[in-house]
């Protein structure tokens, strides 16, 4: 018996679910960056959109208990080694990626307050403040409400009905992990640390990929805490936040048509190689590279994150082709709703004509669809998104109408500035 | 880190699959006290017999490992808690079902030598002595043959692919449970020690369907080790070698005949109530009940351990009704063979027609099978058997003529004697 582990584990209050400030996503921090030195002044709001009404948030979640996980995440700093790693580690083959008035900043950094309150059987939760902090909530909070929802619903579980749940879903994952093994050339990264089961699932999850799958064809973790943990590579580039704040702040139109050139202009002047990845959906893909600068083309690769995926790749191939650049050495990172089949679908398109890689997000880290009566383990589709801008509201229009954002005179504005016509509405799982 | 536990666990030079004297089967207990009171001094031989002549058991273990467990077994004694617990325990509702007199002696015993060789891919393993103190060997030498095979295929396995053996193992055992829970009055114990995949692997099948099934259906295991353990019911009567070893005792063929029925004269004596259960198929049931006594129609039942379950106890039934006893307050324990389908069938068929029991066994406790590429882990048909005794061969004929064993002319004369005519061929999956 190991007394003194038991005593300890005793002595915590709650059982946290985020442990540490780097128990977030690679591409916040690089955008946390980029923002620190672009946009330092810019007070944004974030706030928590639960998409799947049907999920009673404020039902199955004790609020108490809501609470007690955001203050723990509000009381957590930088550690030493997290430092240590941060300023020493090589990301994307590039020393000193943070630079050290950025660490600075970060190591003494605490997150802002947060505001929540309980409106039927939804929570509002919002942080408001200035944006390089207000950003570096939107993982953790997710996280936080997901996984508190699967402790309510394992909470009413036998010991060996939670043995056999848990064997059921390493089963399924590894039934995953056997049928992309026969996709030769592949990359695929872990994108699932927003909406993941929890922690040590995902953690799981990462360990069972390095060994099912190889380092060859498994090649990181979104996630900067696993990623040090299991010393593998950080992995992620750029977000929606970047363009919907800067066209946010924009003041006319012809202001907020150039502004989503101005975000990839920084981030030009910041990143070089891999980190060089266009995500050209946020008010449309198809008039986004119409109208992108010849530099833009240069870029090493792109990112597809709504519509249908295959459309959206074939549009970045004609584009490549006619600003004379050869797409077979182009990245198209696909990381939208996917799965085993549509990733080999994908792969087996693509491989060749370009260089696809694979972000593999909640059905990896949370597909315990079918595994519980009720199904009530079921991921569902809620985000955290930045929904105003020193007082104007955001806008996202993305390639599939269901994922627009914003309200409906602003989002006509978009549409008429960005020359966004109709678009085919697919259906958002999560 | 629990240091100190890590360093214990180093210094085990061998992980021993059997540790404990009593991780054994109840019964056995049971006939070996019966044995020490009435043959203390039968010499007998017991001998290992791989019926699976594909499973090359010396090419798959090494023979230095496999002695280092059965010496490690010889090891074993009694612990001062084990014998409090069987001196002082309730075992069908009896307390003090071992009697001084033989605890005085299993305290102190030792188990005898093994004598080991290798023959082609196979290992000859025998054991020789008095009764009482070979007939012990017979279920840990199984178990440590079983688990050392088991060892040799997980030992060349990944970490997660163990990981995900075991889940599907697991989600496999708990689909079973889920089938049995839906069968109104189910009664079933453990009968899976001897051929287990391991020791630990049995301990977590006994505790999920203790909370599968909970104690009303699922009323106990056959191993004493996990009964204390886990607190639960210990289960299990007599087995064959009673009938066979007394046989090959008899010295003149009138005696032969007789000699079955001596045994349960013996066991009558000794035991009432939910011990009084009739094994009829040694040399054949529907003779065996012919001539049975009638103070033996009066038992509480009956176990069926070959041929056709279903046709074996329609002729208990018939022979009950034919005694004027009522058949539907009578015990009827199947325990050949069994899985999922056959239980429901089973139980299905004979509820309310009789009390039916299941002793479910090598597909409880290493149902492995298209587990692992080549289905390395499934089980296989192994026993281990007395096969001679003071020097006379013994013989088994059961009620499935692929499970008969002895030399060809005894079983000729066993036929003869007990009046054994054709009998339907069986397979003999476990």
């Amino acid at each position: 018996m190991d007394i003194a582990t038991r005593v300890w584990n005793h002595k915590w209050k709650i059982d946290p679910i985020v442990r540490s400030l780097i128990d977030n996503d690679f591409y916040k921090l690089l955008m946390c960056q980029s923002v620190f030195r672009n946009k330092p002044d810019a007070q944004v709001r974030f706030s928590l959109i639960n998409r799947a009404q049907d999920v009673p948030l404020a039902k199955l979640i004790d609020e108490g208990e809501l609470r007690e996980q955001l203050d723990h995440i509000r009381s957590l700093s930088l550690t030493r080694g997290e430092s240590t790693y941060l300023r020493g580690n090589t990301f994307y083959g590039k020393r000193q990626m943070f630079r050290p008035d950025f660490m600075e900043w970060f190591e003494n950094l605490r997150l802002p307050p947060y505001e929540l309150t309980r409106v039927g059987d939804q929570y509002e939760l919002t942080f408001e403040g200035s944006w390089p902090e207000v950003m570096l909530w939107e993982i953790p909070a997710l996280a936080v409400l997901m996984e508190l929802r699967s402790r309510a619903v394992l909470g009413k579980m036998g010991k060996f009905e939670l043995q056999v749940l848990y064997a059921r879903a390493t089963t399924k994952l590894w039934e995953k992990i056997e049928r992309l093994r026969e996709a030769p050339g592949l990359k695929l990264a872990d994108f699932g640390t927003r909406r993941r089961h929890s922690y040590l699932w995902q953690d799981w999850c990462v360990q069972a990929m390095l060994e099912g799958l190889g380092p060859d064809a498994f090649i990181g973790t979104s996630n900067v805490h696993i990623a040090m943990r299991r010393d593998i590579e950080a992995i992620g580039t750029n977000a929606h936040e970047l363009p919907m704040v800067y066209s946010a702040l924009a003041q006319t139109d012809e202001a907020l048509a150039h502004a989503p050139y101005d975000v990839l202009s920084d981030w030009h002047d910041e990143h070089d190689g891999n980190l060089r990845i266009i995500l050209p959906d946020t008010y449309g893909t198809k008039g986004f590279l119409e109208r992108a600068p010849d530099w833009l083309a240069g870029w090493t690769g792109i990112r597809i994150d709504s519509g249908d995926p295959a459309t959206a790749a074939e549009t970045a191939i004609n584009w490549w082709k006619s600003r004379g650049e050869d797409p077979t050495k182009k990245l198209v990172i696909f990381s939208d709703g996917l799965d085993v089949d549509k990733i080999l679908e994908l792969h087996n398109q693509f491989s060749g004509r370009v260089r696809p890689s694979f972000g593999w997000g909640t059905l990896m880290t949370n597909d315990f669809r079918g595994l519980t009566s009720g199904d009530a383990l079921a991921p569902f589709s809620m985000v955290c998104k930045a929904v105003s801008a020193n007082g104007s509201p955001t806008v996202k229009l993305s390639d599939n109408p269901r994922k627009a954002m914003g309200p409906a005179e602003e989002i006509e504005r978009y549409k008429r500035v960005f020359g966004v016509g109709d678009q085919d509405e697919m259906e958002v799982v999560v």
